[in-house]
């Protein structure tokens, strides 16, 4: 069987390409080429366009009417990417999509630059629906975006981070879009305020659940779908839920290994191979992945009050192929 | 004689305070204490708030009844706001305001996170509104920016720079936000888009002398208002205006002078002299000076069709001003 996004993609093929037709008009810019050069880098790179068809989804499943939802797509795609580019920046990333960055090939100001300027097309294709709602809700997503990226760096390599603000971090960096993204679909197919609830809800735990099912695979992906490497995480000293877990269990030989290791960042061969072993030890891994199930039954519970459809079918067996990729 | 902008700050003075106690409010963040540390340092600092005037006076010109004119002022002064925390990583800028740069005392990641959060949070403020136009106005200068700034970083040291780029440039990086904060603020009051399209008019062409003057300044400034140092530009090479004046009757032993300094960056001791000596030769600073000029009247043109009034009078005034600095 074809994997949830695969179905979805084949299911809203049409859709897709409008929205990827505008996406090509809209990343243009007659001034100045630097722009369409870099986003074409990221946005032919491909990706699983997992957003915008989660808008498309939304709106197809409220009987959407307009032509409005293609803009929305766009409009989170472009959200997405703008937030890629300027993360490669602060995490210094070389890699992504199996490509080199943006800031490699070009420069750390092109992608800051070119990423305000995505963000303001996304802002222009939004306010061209004429829906304030859609507007309110995608201006706070975007807050909380950014929001959540200032909490992640502000806490990085700190050891005493909670499970609390793992939370708001993962809601913000990743959960935050995925919600929006799901209830404009709603919003703009005129849907109750009920079923567009439920929209957000399916689409902020299935972000929480993508986000630690990402988590796991760092450290446990037998094979690795994503293209991470095992240990990414631990090398660039991330707070991630299976460190964390293991840290609220940690004697205090093990506390000074993860001092030693994460927040001082003195990190020697084997040293993986051991936080490996204390992850296993606290049952960390398990206990990550149980996390990463619950939320995922969240985000199917939230579905129940959405009338039957293949596309609802489809979005059902979403959140539990995310968590499988991470067994 | 008080400064117009000085004289704006007083007639203006109940209106600002309810704009800075916005912003104060809305740069808040309970999750990333991050946030309002890097906003305050800058916002404290000060600077002159003239894009916010610009806006109310705008608004009152035009017998503003919404109190929305202030959510407009604050959006205008947090899109400036974010686009200096990203201007100051791109330009690797040490100094802003007399104060050492946000990316200097906390590092870049913080200025290209915090400036996307303020991005974030004007486009709420914004959106509170509920005005279309008022979206589409500040959306379109949103992309006006990044496309300026993008077009900027692609033409630095690039001594073929024409006058046209240099304005698109200028356009792009200084006057859409003033004709922007100009336009939003006569359509919030519900103007007719004869004296909307006049006040876009006078923000375009002030924002553009004040950068030529800017650009003057650098090179010419006796006093030096801005607390630039002369010869900045020249330094960072900058295809600044009196440079591009210069370039354009330059013959073949100047020109190696500028691909020297300027193109390949290799400066010595008496190069900005003898930058000066050239630009006197052409009258690249007298001719430079006659643009602001031009400009300034262009701007004061505008305000033809706005009814007499004591802000009027104000927003004639401040163009000389803009100018005269430079003398």
């Amino acid at each position: 069987m074809n994997k949830p996004h695969d179905q979805l993609a084949l299911i809203l093929a049409d859709d897709m390409a409008a929205v990827n037709d505008l996406i090509k008009l809209r990343m243009a810019s007659k001034n100045a080429p630097r722009i369409p050069e870099v986003t074409a880098h990221l946005v032919d790179a491909g990706g699983k366009r997992l957003r915008p068809m989660l808008t498309l989804a939304a709106a197809h499943m409220c009987g959407n009417t307009t032509p409005y939802h293609i803009h929305l797509a766009a409009t989170v795609e472009f959200i997405h990417t703008a937030t890629l580019l300027h993360d490669d920046v602060v995490d210094e990333s070389t890699q992504r999509r199996g490509r080199p960055t943006a800031n490699l090939l070009w420069d750390n100001q092109s992608s800051v630059l070119v990423g305000d300027y995505l963000f303001s097309r996304s802002f222009q294709l939004m306010v061209e629906t004429g829906n304030l709602r859609v507007l309110d809700i995608l201006a706070n997503a975007s807050a909380t975006i950014a929001e959540g990226e200032v909490l992640q760096l502000t806490v990085a390599q700190n050891l005493s981070t909670s499970e609390d603000t793992y939370l708001k971090v993962v809601r913000g960096k990743t959960a935050a879009l995925f919600e929006a993204a799901c209830k404009v679909g709603g919003v703009i197919a005129n849907a109750d305020e009920k079923i567009t609830d439920a929209l957000a809800a399916y689409g902020d735990a299935l972000g929480i659940s993508f986000q630690i099912a990402d988590d796991l695979l760092d450290y446990g992906g037998a094979s690795n779908a994503m293209g991470k490497n095992i240990g990414d995480d631990f090398r660039e000293r991330k707070m991630s839920l299976p460190l964390i877990k293991a840290l609220a269990k940690a004697d205090d030989t093990e506390m000074a290994f993860w001092k030693r290791t994460i927040e001082k960042g003195q990190q020697e061969d084997g040293d993986l191979k051991h936080a490996l072993t204390l992850m296993a030890k606290h049952n960390a891994l398990d206990d990550t992945r149980s996390d990463a199930i619950h939320w995922a039954n969240k985000a199917k519970g939230a579905l129940a009050l959405l009338p039957d459809s293949d596309i609802r079918d489809i979005l059902l067996a979403l959140p539990d192929y995310v968590v499988s990729r991470a067994h």
